[in-house]
C-alpha cells in the first residue's frame, strides 16, 4: 500500500511543477456510530452536519495551522496536539514527503463532544484535502490507518466506527480491527435520520469507561442476533426487520443515564413514527430512523420542544444516509 | 395462529372421510447449529444424514410408538417421553384434535448425540408428517414452536437453531426467541458442507454447562463483528467474507476440549483448502465450508484417517446446505 501511495504522490501536481490547484476546501461528514446493536463495529454517514478544512500548500516544509472557527476555542492550534495536523503528518512521513509545506484551516460546522463523529469529520477532511491536493488517486480506504491515528489521538482509543463511515460514506461494518477488515453494507434508499443533540457533556472517554468489561453470554447472544438481523434488513431493505433489530440490552442501559430524559425522548420518537430510536456513538446525541423526511422533522422537533421544556438547548439534523463521503467544495 | 390450523385440520382428510392417505413416510434433515460465529442463532439444513419418519392413522385415539431403529436401543417408546409424540401430541392439542389415533415408527438414520440436531430432525419429521397427513396447509414455519417443545425435552432448553433449518431449510437466524424471530438467509449456491463426527460422547446438556455465563466485553465485540460480516458475506456470495468470519473466540475455546485433536483437525482442514472450520452445534462433529464436492470428500478422508490413527471411529457426510428442508418419501 506505501509504495502504491509514494508513486501516486510523487507524480504529484503539488511537487510545484503544476498549474494545478494549490489549495482546496473539503467537507467531511458527521456520523453515527454503534447504530444500537452494533457496538464498535457500525457506523453510517450522513449529509449534515460535518466539518470543512481549507488546505494550502506553502513553501516552507512542515504544517501548520492558521485558524480554527467553531469550536469556541476549545482546540488546539498547535500541530502536534491537533488531530487533523497529526493524521495528514501520518500520511505525509508514510509517502515520503516531509518536504511538503502545508497550511490548514479548519471551521467546525458541527458540535464538538456531541456523539456525532467531530473529530472524525475534521480528521477525514484534511486527510482527503491532502490525498486530492498530491492527486494521489489510490484507494480512499487506504487513509483509513492515518485517520484512526487521529482518532486514538482525540478518543483515547483508535476505533474505526466514526472514521470509516465518514471516509467511505454509506453504512459500514468493521468485522476486524486486527487485520483491519472494513465492508459497506447497502441501506434501503428511503431511510431517513433524525438526530437531536441535547446540549449536555458527555466526554467520549468517560462514556467509555461506564461499560462494563463482563457481560453476561445470554445477553451478547441478544445483541449477536440482533446485528445479524440489522444486517440482513439493509440488505434485503426490510425497514420492520431494520426496526426490531435495533435493539441495545448492552450498552444503551448503562451510556443513557448519560442522558437527559433519554427513554422518554425514545417513547416520543416512537409515538411520532420512528423505525428505531438510540444514542449516536457515546451520546449525547440520538437518533432515529424514519421512512420519510417529514417524519424525521417532526421527531426532530417534539424531541427539541421536549428539551426546551427541561431547560436544555439542543441542535437537530435530518438527513438521508450519506453514501458519498468526504466531498471537495472548492 | 391456531385458528387457522384448526381449520386446515377439520376439513382433513385424515377425518375418515376421505380416500387420501392414512400413512406416510418423511424424511428431515440433520443441521449444523451455531455456525462458529453465531451461538444459539445461526444453523443451515445439509442433505444428508438425516432420520425417517412413517406415521399410520390408527382407529384408537392418541399417539403410540410401534418401533424405533438405528439407536441401539437408546430412545423411549413411551410416547410421553419421546420428543417425536411429544411433539405432534402438542400440535394435536392446538388444533382440537386429541381424538385422532397415530402410530408412529422412527428410523434413526444418523447417530444420536453428534452435534447434528439428532432429535431435531426426528422432531421436524414427526411433524411434517402429521401436516402432511392432515392436509395442514398453513406455512410450515408455524410448527416452530411445537418442534421447540420437543428440544426443550431433549436437549433441557427450547432453542431453535436445529429446529429452525431442519424445518424451513436452507441457513436460518433466529433473531429473537421473545418473540421469536426466524429469518431466511441466503447463501452461495456452489457452498458445500464437509462433516466428520468423530464416535466420541459429548453430551448436549453438558455441552452447554461449561460455556461461561459471563464473558468479555471485547470478545463479544469481535462476535458480533464476525456474525455481522458472516450474514454480509451470504447476502453477497462473497466466500472469501464468509471464511475469515466464521471464527468463534467464546464458546469454541471451551467446547473444543471435547472433541479429540480439534485443532489438529482444524488444521488439516484449512490446509486441505477448506474456507472455514468448525464445531458443529455442540460437537463432538465438526464441519468445513469448502468452495466444491471435491474438496470437501478429500477433507473428511483427511479428518477421518487422522481420526483413525488416534483410534477413534468416525462418519462423515459431504452435502450442499439442503434448502428443502423434510419432505415426504412415500
Amino acid at each position: 500500500m506505501e509504495q502504491e501511495l509514494k508513486e501516486a504522490a510523487q507524480q504529484s501536481p503539488a511537487t510545484g511543477n503544476s498549474p494545478q490547484a494549490t489549495d482546496i476546501k473539503v467537507f467531511a461528514p458527521a456520523t453515527v456510530a454503534n447504530v444500537v446493536c452494533g457496538f464498535d463495529v457500525l457506523g453510517f454517514a450522513v449529509n449534515e452536519p460535518g466539518d470543512e478544512v481549507v488546505m494550502r500548500v506553502t513553501n516552507k516544509p512542515g504544517i501548520t495551522i492558521s485558524k480554527i472557527t467553531g469550536d469556541d476555542g476549545r482546540l488546539p492550534l498547535d500541530p502536534a496536539k491537533n488531530t487533523v495536523s497529526v493524521s495528514v503528518q501520518h500520511y505525509l512521513d508514510s509517502i515520503d514527503r516531509k518536504d511538503l509545506g502545508l497550511d490548514i484551516e479548519l471551521h467546525k460546522k458541527m458540535p464538538i463532544g456531541s456523539g456525532l463523529g467531530s473529530s472524525s469529520a475534521s480528521t477525514v477532511a484534511g486527510l482527503f484535502a491532502v490525498k486530492t491536493l498530491l492527486g494521489d488517486d489510490t484507494d480512499v480506504a487506504k487513509l483509513l490507518p492515518f485517520a484512526m491515528k487521529g482518532e486514538e489521538m482525540a478518543c483515547g482509543h483508535g476505533h474505526a466506527d466514526n472514521v470509516a463511515p465518514a471516509l467511505l460514506g454509506g453504512f459500514v461494518l468493521i468485522r476486524s480491527y486486527e487485520p483491519l477488515d472494513v465492508i459497506r453494507l447497502p441501506h434501503p434508499p428511503g431511510l431517513y435520520c433524525a438526530i437531536v443533540f441535547p446540549d449536555v457533556d458527555v466526554p467520549t472517554r468517560e462514556a467509555r469507561q461506564i461499560i462494563r468489561n463482563k457481560i453476561l453470554m445470554k445477553d451478547a447472544v441478544t445483541q449477536w442476533g440482533n446485528i445479524a438481523g440489522l444486517v440482513s434488513g439493509l440488505y434485503t431493505q426490510d425497514i420492520d426487520l431494520i426496526g426490531r433489530s435495533m435493539q441495545d440490552v448492552l450498552v444503551e442501559p448503562v451510556r443513557s443515564i448519560l442522558i437527559p430524559d433519554f427513554y422518554i425522548m425514545r417513547e416520543l420518537a416512537m409515538q411520532a413514527g420512528a423505525v428505531s430510536f438510540g444514542i449516536s456513538g457515546s451520546g449525547p446525541s440520538v437518533f432515529a430512523f424514519t421512512r420519510d423526511e417529514e417524519t424525521a422533522r417532526q421527531i426532530t422537533q417534539t424531541l427539541q420542544k421536549h428539551l426546551a421544556g427541561i431547560k436544555i438547548n439542543s441542535n437537530s439534523y435530518v438527513s438521508t444516509i450519506n453514501d458519498a463521503g468526504p466531498r471537495v467544495l472548492g
